[in-house]
């Protein structure tokens, strides 16, 4: 039975998403059981479709939606809109993929996921505001209704996170999170590491396409809290916003700072971290110096790591060497592909 | 309701599997509801034992058992004694712990789990032999008689390889898996760059106890064969043995080859690989020269990497730093968790 789903913000994960799992299925034998619908797109700057046929997805991938049906005027407007949409329409998942704001605490996308779980829909998303602001509500919401709420691609694109920490560490207790996981400020330094200015490094990265148009939330480290926040939320039960965290971007770090770590033979990099003490959860980001030989030191470029210390292994390491829009929607592909497995047939 | 486990093979996995769930297991929060318990230990060389209380099982860890009743005179006795015990005694899961037979062709472990998983018992193993020997012969038995066949420990102990990539790598197509899976041949590789002679890396890694006495089965590079086996059978379905592997070991591997690596900046290791191409799967295992900057260079001591390529996603690392005897016996915690989800309440 075809799985139909829900889509809201298309932009280019979505697009990366529906070209994988629709129109470019069989080129992948892995997927060959797995038959997803989009029954509806909901995007603030593409417009609204209902049952959009293939030529249909791939002429708003190509900028033109042909039976734009938008029902609102500006962004407040649109957020009542997707409401609506989330409450009356007919669909089996909601994938919300709309950007994360620190600012509006994770909100239009709590909003989004809280009124589907309510419905009993299950939800994947690849934004972090939900698991960042409101992970023990949504959590518990989902139980009630019987609805998966997952969220892999938050952290890491597709690499197995949580799925892997539910499903295969499950005798463990987690000691401490940490990790490389914010890719912006590793380019920025090492850009500082071969001799280019801060300003400099920044432009490089903007145009390598590493950060939006404003990469503050990279910069002042936003991004890699709201991430060590999911994580802790989700593996810790820390129950933090991204306010808790002790949070410090890269903005002050100097030439002469990574030349001086350079001599010492170590990197400076942003690293975040969550703590487990006796049940206390502290979550901290920061530029750290990285001995040469650590595990983290060697993540380069657009790659990630994760590093998990428990009470019965020796720490473990998750890596990816430089992902693409291809594994973020992958992370939303495993969690459908988790939901699919419930589903009735 | 407890889970009734019969032990084959006491060793020092066993040993410390059953100090963490039986002995000492309030001292792991992530064990609480679990409640596994021993009613059979078989072991070759510290006997036989029924229901051992918590008393009796420190005895045998400490070289003395209470109630030794043999029933057998020698090896080949000894097989014929714990099929009898596979066959008639009453438990949930067989944990097979006998040590890995290349020469016999995996026996007489693959003989022990067929038994079992012929009158539809779980069997959770930590030697490479049935995998690397008859995984399709098992897979398939267990799969007719409701049984799990679960075998996280073979490679890099707890760390969840097989686990991870049955349940979060669902949608992917595994394209290749490398990695650096021996840690002796790390260990005398090593030492070789630090200006050891071959015979004294050797003995060096004999003194630090990583070998067994004779570490042919290292060096010659039939342990890292075997993992890739079973690496290649269960998440390739290659249907190989360890003879099947294209396999050269270090043996003739200089100080001098070993200088020229580093002064071109990389490290000669054993890599083990197996390549999926159109269908038709390929093992190799060898040294080879490895750039200073990739993530395989990185490995030290004990520690452990496996690399996998896939069709979704850039190359996924899995990297366990440093393990012990506990991280194995974690390998084997981890399937009876799974397995003990299965087991009627």
């Amino acid at each position: 039975m075809a799985m139909k789903l829900l889509l809201i913000g298309f932009g280019h994960v979505g697009q990366e998403l529906a070209g994988i799992m629709i129109l470019n299925k069989s080129e992948y034998p892995g997927l060959r059981n797995f038959d997803p619908v989009i029954s509806q797109i909901i995007s603030p700057t593409r417009g609204s479709i209902s049952d959009p046929s293939h030529e249909d997805i791939r002429r708003i991938i190509g900028g033109h939606n042909p039976k734009q049906r938008t029902g609102y005027s500006d962004l407040a407007d649109f957020k009542d809109f997707a409401v609506r949409k989330i409450r009356e329409s007919n669909y089996d998942v909601l994938v919300e993929l709309s950007p994360l704001s620190i600012s509006e605490n994770g909100d239009p996308a709590v909003t989004y996921v809280r009124e589907a779980l309510m419905r009993g829909k299950h939800v994947v998303t690849a934004n972090k505001g939900p698991v960042a602001f409101a992970h023990e509500e949504l959590h518990d919401l989902a139980l009630k209704n019987g609805a998966k709420f997952l969220f892999e691609s938050t952290v890491m694109d597709g690499a197995p996170v949580f799925n892997m920490t539910r499903e295969t560490l499950k005798g463990c207790r987690i000691h401490q999170i940490s990790g490389i996981l914010n890719s912006t400020t590793t380019f920025i330094l090492s850009s500082l590491e071969q001799g280019a200015s801060f300003d400099e490094a920044v432009r490089e990265a903007q145009g390598a396409g590493f950060t939006e148009s404003d990469p503050a939330n990279d910069i002042e480290g936003w991004d890699a809290a709201a991430k060590i926040t999911v994580l802790a939320n989700a593996l810790l039960d820390a129950r933090m916003t991204p306010f808790d965290v002790r949070r410090r971007g890269i903005r002050d770090i100097t030439q002469d700072m990574v030349r001086e770590a350079l001599e010492n033979k170590s990197h400076i990099r942003l690293v975040a971290r969550a703590r487990n003490e006796s049940g206390r959860v502290t979550a901290t980001v920061g530029p750290e110096k990285i001995p040469e030989h650590h595990h983290f030191s060697g993540i380069r470029g657009t790659g990630a790591c994760l590093r998990i210390e428990t009470d019965l292994m020796t720490p473990l390491m998750i890596t990816q060497e430089s992902p693409t829009l291809s594994d973020t929607a992958f992370g939303v592909i495993g969690d459908l592909l988790t939901i699919s497995q419930f589903l009735k047939p």
